[in-house]
């Protein structure tokens, strides 16, 4: 897969924004099964090897994988505070579960498990999100086997199709969009902010 | 309208975060006529009144005009950076256009414009948002007037029904979810994070 023209903008505004650990969250919207959208900060993992595809982890006890499961198309709103820009990004989801078939994507699973903090790795140990508070100690678990996932591990990969990155910074403000064809071509238009 | 419980705590949020400007933009998700999402960052302009009715203003000519007239649901992302503290805010979208029939709402959109500064005023009389570039002079257009809304300029409304608040802050991390019933009454339940 060629790399997409957009990968550099992305890679220089984490760069440039690198003195904020909370330039790596972006907001991912979903839609669930009743049709009205949800929304939530989640932590960008990286790109998967030398893909286009964005990387972000979940619990397979949360909300979103029904949603996905349903609809998985998704927009990514990513803001970057110190050079004040943005990015929205949307593409299809793929959920990469304990149960997914690809051994490729399987090793992607394990070895972005593997690379998670202990705390990180502990909150999939912790009591199901989103329902009534459990007592304090189940949130204290035994540490989870740093090598290997547990079961409601989820690796999700959002394959991006367009691509709006505007940049507030500028008189007027600059904006171009990106758009994938279905010869995985990469097109850039330079449009209104 | 009783103020809900939630209005302190982002009020509070707003207050401890009050440095950085950014904490007044938060991620709007709605969904487009296809099914799929759509999530742009937007500036919070501040509570309508007394109510709980959160203010964001709009472009008529923004593609988010047509997904709200389809859809009206919207969920909200609000994340501070400062308090690292999360406000996931879904609700209903009123659209307060020129043509809107309701005098109150009316002064209101006025108002909003009125406290709009001449930047953010003039972007409304640039040329269509997302259409391709147009000419540099277009850009600079005659102030609009200030006292009078541009008929484009649009208020929006979002009316909560269910307010996720997640503080990443505490070991374990707090979640609370404030939930609307139909007697307007706001129940509140602590859950996993």
């Amino acid at each position: 897969m060629f790399v997409a023209p957009w990968r550099s903008l992305i890679a220089r505004a984490l760069h440039r924004n690198r003195s904020q650990p909370y330039s790596r969250y972006f907001q991912l919207a979903t839609v669930q099964a009743d049709g009205r959208p949800a929304n939530r900060t989640v932590v960008f993992r990286g790109f998967l090897g030398d893909t286009n595809l964005l990387k972000i982890i979940t619990d397979t006890r949360s909300q979103k994988i029904d949603q996905i499961l349903d609809q998985p198309w998704a927009e990514v709103c990513w803001y970057f505070t110190v050079t004040r820009e943005q990015f929205r990004i949307s593409g299809e989801l793929a959920l990469i579960d304990a149960s997914h078939s690809n051994p490729e994507l399987q090793k992607a699973r394990r070895s972005t498990w593997q690379d998670l903090s202990d705390n990180a790795r502990s909150q999939f140990a912790w009591p199901p999100p989103g329902k009534t508070r459990g007592q304090q100690e189940a949130f204290s678990p035994p540490p989870p086997d740093p090598a290997n996932p547990l079961p409601n591990f989820c690796l999700l990969l959002l394959d991006p199709i367009e691509v709006d990155h505007l940049e507030l910074r500028g008189d007027p403000q600059n904006r171009w969009c990106y758009l994938r064809d279905q010869f995985n071509t990469w097109s850039t238009t330079e449009i209104n902010p």
